[in-house]
């Protein structure tokens, strides 16, 4: 068998889920640990979410949100008060029973000091949350209350992946309590758009909003809308949720105000929330058989210098070079942010580092050698392009165009995910095409990732029965129902009915 | 009776401990949730302690330090690895025992899907990052490995106060790994200055720093060190705490690396922490009887301006004018960041917001009605001045010498809590002083807080027996042997015996 000519085996063509393994394993972002189905996030795939973090919590902040923090444990009674939302998270739910641990005789330690009342480890906090609100909210001139909070919660998985489902994860959860459902509604869809903005901008993964269907709403929710995104076997990622859930656990909590008249009414509550998944999304967004891509708003590193020294008269003279092309880049911004580079002068292999770089996606890669350095330039690679593409630049033609630099590697990264997107998607009229275009042909080749399939556009005014149907015969369900496409009405292919607009079909994670 | 003349009752002389509850409650940080011993931190609590954080965080990267994420769950059988450390932690343990809820057929909901092994969450996280160590380490090459995480952690107490000592509380624990004793010695104390630093130039809270005696050391760790601070009840706080760990949790863990001789060697590890617990010390070192007093560089707040505008002409002009100078401060830096102001035009008295404001500690307060506003003035008062110490500014100078007043804000609270603790700090040199130095006079004329005692500066050469009987005696503890204070050597009073330099001892929280 020869060498294979890609840094991370399989690619995704031989087989996608292993791929995505790989990824995660070559850049060194998280492993699986002793706890079944909980993660170790590493650095690497730590700064990832922190510079998510930072932006989004701005984002937050800039639309009036503030910050708390909340038990992270939930009495069963509370979790009972909301009856759908109890039926939807018992089933995963981990349960603390004890509160210290005693020697046996022989000399195991064995749970001791039974609890009155079991507590559940948040996998989400509506309920705790709403026994706050309660108390905090009298009357309209509490309201709007927004709350954000940043948290672990623990969903107990049976099958857990790296990022994108696992029991623990973290995340952020908002929360906000309003005097009317207008103003709630309106909450819902700011924060829609906040996800999809980040989506889009930051992590340069577009995504289309929409509502979901009465099958895959938030227990408990009136309405659910998320951000959907194509990963690139062509599954849909569910990157981000945000509820309208009426009156509904305002009523299970008591969350009461007297309004202007002086009349006690309950409040009108959301929640909305994005995770750790995300970094899954942003990986299986624009990696390749290469390893990550990052782009340039996320990477916790924007350049990486590798000096060449081994065929170096003298090797100070070139660290000295390379650390004032750092120095100069440091000073920039970008994004507002200052510029964050890394001078790689480890006493390994310069093939291996660069690699290295490669697999964990730094944008752009400068290799110093003497020639570069008496040419005053340096020897340029961009991560989004081929491995071949490299080039010598001018150093301070570098230095300047910097800033330009990361936003058109940011820039065609996003193009280049929204062109797979529209390519794999695709408008149907017809149930035979719609069976045709998700139907595995791979099956009969003995491929693990589809040929064909995508997004499917059609009408639809089907029941929940019928959904059920579909996703048993394709695997495929409706991932939302666009709130932003144009949309003229139709004919739903599966009943003959009229159907007031078309809906996202897919595979999903 | 008659209307008290301070914002908080009672006052820290009338009741220390019910007055610190009080200025909690008044400042809106934090309150006492539904779960028992979990507390609610609230916004503006939240906000504090996030600017601590990203404080710490920045000094812990600038000493080479990364950020990663481990499970909050930990196998029974890893805690069980460290014998002291179980030891010192199984007494107030949450177990998770089981991983779904059933409904019973009346309808309860009881735990089921019970796990093979019992998961307890993390008191501390030694034993489960020791396990990644292990892995993440097979040759000197790999080491230093130094890793930070901010993280919930739980330990069960009985008696809980906010802040100070809840069942779940948030933290950092620092994680190293070195190739010699040494390095990791030199690890720890760096901490413990990062640490003193902090807590002195951001907390403006003197601290001192040095050694546990063997009673009072990290569970499992070979020296353990601290920064102890005094409030203003005299008690100490132990607000930092760094553990130099020998190779105890690597040879738990196997934490191994071939060293360049090619020798399998254990590894010699560190940790080390903070917590919501700096919250608590922060208000019992600067707040008094009208509420919090904060330092400006954990404000979240550093100006509050209240427009006056009843007896205003034109509303409007005023509103104007107190937005323009907000614009002009938020385009001012303090400790390298936008000064932040907030512009309170709530429809409520003038009175009432003035009071908010001083109860949460902002550091400086303006009021601008229509004649300041008429001289280009400003009327301000200094949260850490008395309350009558109010007076008019030009505009322009206000702004010109922000940055400069809030440092010096910053520098007369350090200067007063040293003081303070300088104070009430006595060296004693006879067995009957120290005894009455600590001898609560107060029992008798029943005033809850002590009238003296303090820090005491005693040789010692004691044996932990003798600390505890001093300990039963007077409730008294040494707090640490400090590691940097002139030091000669003398003659224990307890025992008569040669002492090598002096402890610190205190009543403690």
């Amino acid at each position: 068998m020869s060498k294979p000519s890609t840094a991370i085996t399989p690619t995704r063509s031989e087989n996608y889920a292993e791929w995505y393994q790989q990824v995660v394993r070559a850049a060194d972002m998280a492993e699986t640990s002793p706890v079944r189905g909980c993660m170790v996030i590493k650095p690497w795939g730590y700064a990832i979410w922190e510079n998510m973090q930072s932006i989004l919590d701005g984002m937050f902040k800039e639309t009036g949100h503030q910050n708390a923090y909340f038990p992270l444990f939930i009495p069963l009674s509370f979790l009972e008060k909301e009856a759908e939302h109890v039926e939807g998270f018992a089933k995963e739910c981990a349960v603390v029973t004890h509160h210290r641990l005693e020697a046996t005789p022989d000399g195991r330690l064995v749970p001791a000091g039974e609890l009155e009342e079991p507590l559940v480890v948040r996998p989400t906090s509506e309920t705790i949350i709403g026994a706050s609100f309660a108390k905090w909210i009298q009357s309209y001139r509490d309201l709007p209350l927004k709350i954000n909070q940043w948290a672990n919660v623990v969903r107990w998985e049976m099958r857990t992946r790296l990022f994108l489902r696992t029991a623990e994860f973290l995340w952020q959860e908002g929360h906000t309590a309003h005097a009317t459902s207008e103003e709630a509604v309106e909450e819902t869809m700011q924060m829609l758009d906040v996800y999809a903005t980040f989506a889009e901008d930051s992590m340069a993964m577009p995504v289309i909003r929409g509502e979901k269907t009465e099958g895959e709403r938030f227990p408990g929710a009136v309405h659910t809308y998320s951000i959907e995104a194509m990963m690139q076997d062509r599954k849909a990622l569910q990157s981000g949720t945000s509820h309208f859930l009426g009156q509904n656990f305002s009523r299970a909590a008591q969350i009461q105000f007297l309004d202007e008249q002086g009349q006690q009414e309950l409040a009108w509550t959301t929640s909305w929330g994005v995770s750790t998944r995300l970094v899954g999304g942003l990986i299986m967004t624009h990696a390749d058989d290469d390893g990550l891509v990052l782009p340039p708003k996320l990477a916790p590193i924007h350049v990486v210098i590798i000096p060449i020294v081994h065929k170096a008269d003298d090797p100070d003279a070139i660290m000295r070079y390379c650390n004032s092309i750092a120095a100069e880049l440091s000073a920039t911004r970008f994004d507002d942010r200052p510029i964050r580079v890394e001078v790689d002068d480890r006493d390994i292999r310069g093939g291996d580092k660069a690699w290295q770089w490669i697999k964990r996606g730094v944008p752009i890669r400068l290799e110093v050698g003497p020639r570069d350095m008496a040419d005053d330039a340096v020897f340029m690679a961009r991560r989004d392009k081929g491995l071949k593409e490299k080039s010598g630049v001018p150093r301070q033609q570098f230095i300047e165009t910097i800033t330009d630099l990361l936003q058109e590697i940011q820039d065609s990264i996003y193009a280049r995910a929204l062109e797979f997107r529209q390519a794999h998607t695709r408008t149907i009229d017809s149930k035979e095409e719609f069976y045709e275009f998700f139907t595995p042909e791979h099956r009969e080749e003995n491929k693990p990732v589809p040929a064909h399939g995508g997004f499917a556009l059609t009408h639809f005014n089907g029941s929940v029965e019928l959904e059920d149907q579909i996703a048993k015969d394709l695997a495929v369900t409706v991932r939302c129902i666009p709130t932003e496409m144009e949309s003229e009405p139709g004919t739903c292919p599966f009943t003959g009915q009229p159907s007031p607009q078309r809906v996202v079909w897919a595979k999903s994670y």
